[in-house]
Order: C-alpha cells, then structure tokens, then sequence
C-alpha cells in the first residue's frame, strides 16, 4: 500500500505510575529508555518501528499540554506541527476523533493508524506486515484493530472475539470482552478465536468522523465548533479546542466507537508484543543471567535468583550492586530515588506514589 | 583509683569483612562512624568512654602498618607518638605483650585497660563503674577481664565460668569455655555463672611481662631482643620489631595467656554490651519505627517491616529510598556500591568480598 495517504496517530497522553521512580508526574514512561533497548525512548520505537509504513512528516503525536516538551525532546526529529496538545485529558475517545478531523483537514483522504506510545515490540518485520494488512484493511473502507494472539490466560487485558474472516488475515469482530477471571481467560485463549486487544486502531480518517458523529453525537458537536473557529485563525481554533474539550465527554476509544461499529475489522497477530506495564515486564523482557537475573553486567549476584536491577541514574558512576540471598527483587535506582520491592508487588508502585502525595513532596 | 599510672591500649588492627560496603581493605569497622551514634568513629566512642579513666596521653592504639594514617585521621586529637603499628599482624598476645613492654618502658608502675575497638556500649556511667573496679584488681596484682553477663543464649561467643568472690563484685575465673552449642548455651546462661568474653583485659604491665615470660617464652625471647635493640636507637628498634614479629608465633591473649594464668579475675557487667558484629547488630541497636524499621527519616516503607536502611553515602543529595512490601532486608548504600541482603544473611557478606576478589576488582 503507498505510503501517500497513511498518517500515525499517536497516544501520548499517559502519566503512569507503575514505573515510579523512572517516570514521574513529568516524565511519564512513554519518554523513557525502558525494556530491552534503553537507548531511545520507548516512543521514538513507536515511531521508528512503522518508518516503512508511514511518511515522517505524516506523524502525528497527542499528549498533553504539560508533555509536550518533554514529548518533543524524546522526539526531536520531528517539527513542532507533529505535536498536538490536548488541552484536557478526556480519555481516547475525544483525542482520536479530534486527532482524525485535524489529519482529515490535511489530506481528505488520510488513512489513520493510531498507535499506543508505549509498548514493545519483540519481531518488528512481522508487526510491520500486520499493521500492512490493517491499513489495507482501513483503507477498503472497514474501522480495523489489530488483536495479538494471545500466548497465555491474562486476566488484566481486554479481549476481542473474532472469527469470521472478511479478507485474507482479516477477520469480522464479534465482541469486545471484559477483562475475564482466570476460568475465562483459559477459555478464550483455548477456543482460538479470541485475541488481545492491543490499543490499536485503523481507519479513514472520513470513516472514523463518521461513526463518531453516529455514535458520539457530544464529541462531533464539539469537533464542529472547533472546526468552525479554525476559519478565524488559529487564536480562535486554541480557544474553541479548550472549550470544547471541557465540553466533550470523558470515554474510551473502546467504549465509545469500537464496541458499536458495525463492520468492526480484526488482523490478528503475533510478533511479540508487550504493554510493558510494570517492572515485572521489564525483567520478564531483560537478559536473564543463568540465574535468572537481570542487572548491569558488573552487578554481583551471591545466591540471589530472578532479581531486576534498573541503575537508571544520568551520571552513573562506577558502583557495585550487590544482592546476596534474595530473590525475585526488584532494584530501581534514578539520581534521586530507590525503589526496592518484590517482582510480585510490581503493580502496587502507586501505593509509594501516593505516599509521597501525602507527604506532600515531589511524586 | 588514681589515673597517674592507668595506661590505655586499644586494639584496632582488625580489617573485618562483615562490613562491607562500609568497611573495606584499607577503611575497616572501627574507623567508621556505625552504630546508634554515626557521628564519631567506634574507636572515637571507644576513647571518649574511658576519659574519665585515663589521661589522654597515656592512650596508646595499636594498629596495622597499613592501617596508621586512617586510624589517626579518625583520632585527630591524638599526637603521633599514641600509635603504635605492629609490622606484621600476629594475633592478639604478641602486641598485647610488646604494648605492655612499650608502656612499661614509660611507666614501670602502668596499669593497663585492653580495650578493643569497635565495640558499642549503651550504659556508659555503669561501663565506667565496672571498668573502674577491673582497673582495681588489676591494681592489686590479678590479671583481670570483664565478663559481659548474658542476656541470650548467644552461640557465636565464647563464655568465661566464674564463681568464687575475690573482692566485692570480682570472682574468680575457673576456665573459659569455647563458643557452645545451643544446648550448652542455654544451660550457661541459666547457671549465673558464666559470661561472655568480652576482649577486655587490665593488667599492672609487669603481671603481665612476667605471664608472657612463664606462658609464651618464644615472645617473651623476641621481647627481649627488642628491648636491647632499642638502647641502640630508634631505627635498630624499629628493624628488631620487624624481625621480632616475623619469628613471634601468632596466638591471641586468651588461648597463651588467659587460660593459663592463675589467678586470673573477672568483674562481671551488664552495660548494654554489643560487638556490633554484623549489620544485623545495627538494625537491632537503631532507632526502630512502629513497624520496627530503621532507616532515615525520609525513607518510605510501604508494607515494610523490620528493614534496616544505612545511607553512608559521603555526598548525601536528597533521595528518597522507597522500600514496598518487604521485610526484614539489610539495604546499605556509600558512595561506590550497594548491598541487599536478608538480615539472618548478615553473617555471609565475606561471600560478596570474596567475590569481588574473584573478580579482580577493588575490595
């Protein structure tokens, strides 16, 4: 498919938590150097990985108005007008449609990918030829997402079934699921036609301010609005987004559109993908020493199995970490901060955050 | 009793491993600020406890060659002539007899306190008082030690049994005993007999030139040559201690001397007592919080208990060290390394420097 028409669409509005003390209030995980390749943050991956599928002056990046800068340092070969701010957090829904009619007034015919900022991707030449299938999919005119084959019964992820097949490697979405139990999950993950719902999403930009005009009436009255003061110039449009944004209604891509188009296209998956979603993640992902620990190469490991050590300070000084006799430790060092916790516990990070917030210092 | 003829000598060649990261080849324990008070060394502490026992010019420390410039920096108040550097490390009787020979060349009629250097004391009045009595028998001709009456069935030291009273609050020693087994342990503890050895002796210098002549002749013959050398000079001493110390057997006080010597005295005492042996002994003596945590103040516990935090970091910038949902762990942090470990893995640190040594790096 020609890259002409094809834009990326990227969500970057996230400020987790689950990766304290590497992300913070400011520095959310997106513009981080995290998982197996630190060395660019986890969205200049995002944007490299689809360089093939996608023009570089076609990116587009959402976040939030207190991220843009530290979005535009983590991406600094793009321009300025790659970056959309918006100007309140009202969840996918708003962002995406907001995003689609803004491309949509630059190219009518734009075909959108829309792309979390965050994930990791093991086997890049395969999610390049199913984000392939999935534009050509979008591009025939079908709201497409991409499900990824699910390799074990998660019970924290959504799930999407399918099974009917619309194209070659494209099926016809039934349903989207709940987060399940564990009985459920095994069930899903048995029955092959259940897929994990990945957070990416496919259209023409025409196609997707169609169905939100259809099923999110509160959203398109707004997008309206701003369109129309974006006649006036571009004071009016920054005033009229801010406005309508307080207006709009906070809710999920999900929810609000996915859940209600009909047809709703699938390309299921498999390429190693990963929500990177906690420091657990980070060392299922890392390279594991015969013991099964992940740290720098002159971390000392007495007795001590399946430990991470993150040493992300900027200034990193000849040191020795040393773990004797402990196991399944995560370690995680900044300039300013320690975290030391079981791997267990590594979705309960939020619980120090908060602590700091009632402490009343810097989170 | 009068302090004109009390003589102190401190026992500081020890380069223990237990340590680690804070202690290390050429920076060991008693040099460290560890302990309920970090703000003076051990051996600072160790001093400043028997001031009102001893002038401070008849303070005289014995340490390694290797181990001079770091023991004086750490006793600035002492001028150079109070150390005293045994060329080779031969255990505990050779410098303890070659001390008593330096000190009785000042002082024929000395009193000497051997006190080691890296010791905690809680009760400091009450130290003094039992200290105080020591010093008397020794006065009085008896070699005497101070036996630390036992709170636990502690296997790790070795016990002095004790019965008959010599004086008010000094008994007679019958024998020391090794370290026992727990059984043996308890039955001591039980008894109101027995005590921990405690490493301190006192001593009138002559006693103990005379025990050493009768108990170690092969020391007291190197003694001798020393004391003729040094008619001739300072530097024929110096060179006959060097020779001296290499022919000494290496033996420590309690196995030449003091289970041979008869009578020998013990004034027993209950002072708050620690060797401060491992990081184990230092979250037992800090300061604890409600869930028996010991750490700075800005550190977090989330779900934590019984962890002990050491910062001994030079250049202490603001940092918060978070520990979630672990409990009894040692996390130490200087400037160069960090260590992790259980608490019941104290004893095993040697595992990590003799790693370190393994690898070739520095110690």
């Amino acid at each position: 498919m020609s890259q002409s028409h094809v834009f990326t669409l990227v969500l970057a509005g996230g400020s987790g938590t689950r990766f304290w003390p590497a992300s913070r209030k400011g520095r959310p995980k997106q513009v981080l150097g995290m998982g197996p390749d630190p060395s660019q943050s986890l969205i200049a991956h995002t944007l490299r990985r689809v360089a093939s599928l996608c023009l570089p002056q076609q990116m587009i990046v959402a976040t939030g108005e207190s991220l843009v800068d530290v979005t535009r340092e983590a991406l600094p070969e793009l321009g300025p007008e790659a970056f959309i701010a918006e100007p309140i957090a009202r969840n996918t829904a708003p962002c995406i449609a907001w995003g689609a009619q803004l491309i949509a007034r630059r190219d009518p015919e734009a075909v959108i990918m829309v792309l979390p900022s965050d994930h990791h991707i093991a086997d890049e030449p395969e999610f390049c030829r199913v984000l392939g299938r999935a534009l050509e999919s979008a591009a025939r005119g079908t709201i497409t997402t991409v499900g990824i084959e699910p390799s074990r019964a998660e019970t924290g992820y959504g799930y999407i079934e399918a099974e009917r097949e619309l194209a070659p490697g494209v099926l016809a979405v039934n349903r989207f699921e709940e987060k399940p139990n564990r009985e459920t999950a095994e069930r899903y993950v048995a029955s092959g036609k259940h897929f994990w719902n990945s957070g990416m999403f496919f259209f023409r930009a025409q196609d997707m301010l169609r169905a939100v005009e259809q099923h999110l009436p509160a959203v398109h009255e707004q997008l309206q609005i701003i369109a129309r003061a974006a006649k006036q110039g571009l004071e009016a449009e920054r005033e009229a987004t801010r406005h309508a944004f307080a207006a709009m209604p906070s809710i999920s891509i999900d929810h609000g559109i996915m859940e209600k188009v009909q047809p709703l296209a699938v390309v299921p998956g498999s390429f190693g993908w990963s929500d990177l979603g906690s420091w657990h993640t980070v060392w299922e992902l890392g390279k594991r020493d015969n013991a099964e620990n992940v740290g720098p190469v002159d971390a000392l490991f007495v007795d001590a199995q399946r430990n991470l050590i993150e040493d992300l300070r900027t200034n990193k000084t000849k040191r020795t970490v040393a773990l004797l006799g402990v196991h399944d430790l995560c370690v995680v060092e900044t300039d300013d901060a320690v975290l030391i916790m079981p791997r267990e516990r590594a979705q309960d990070v939020r619980a120090i955050v908060d602590e700091l917030a009632r402490r009343g210092g810097p989170v």
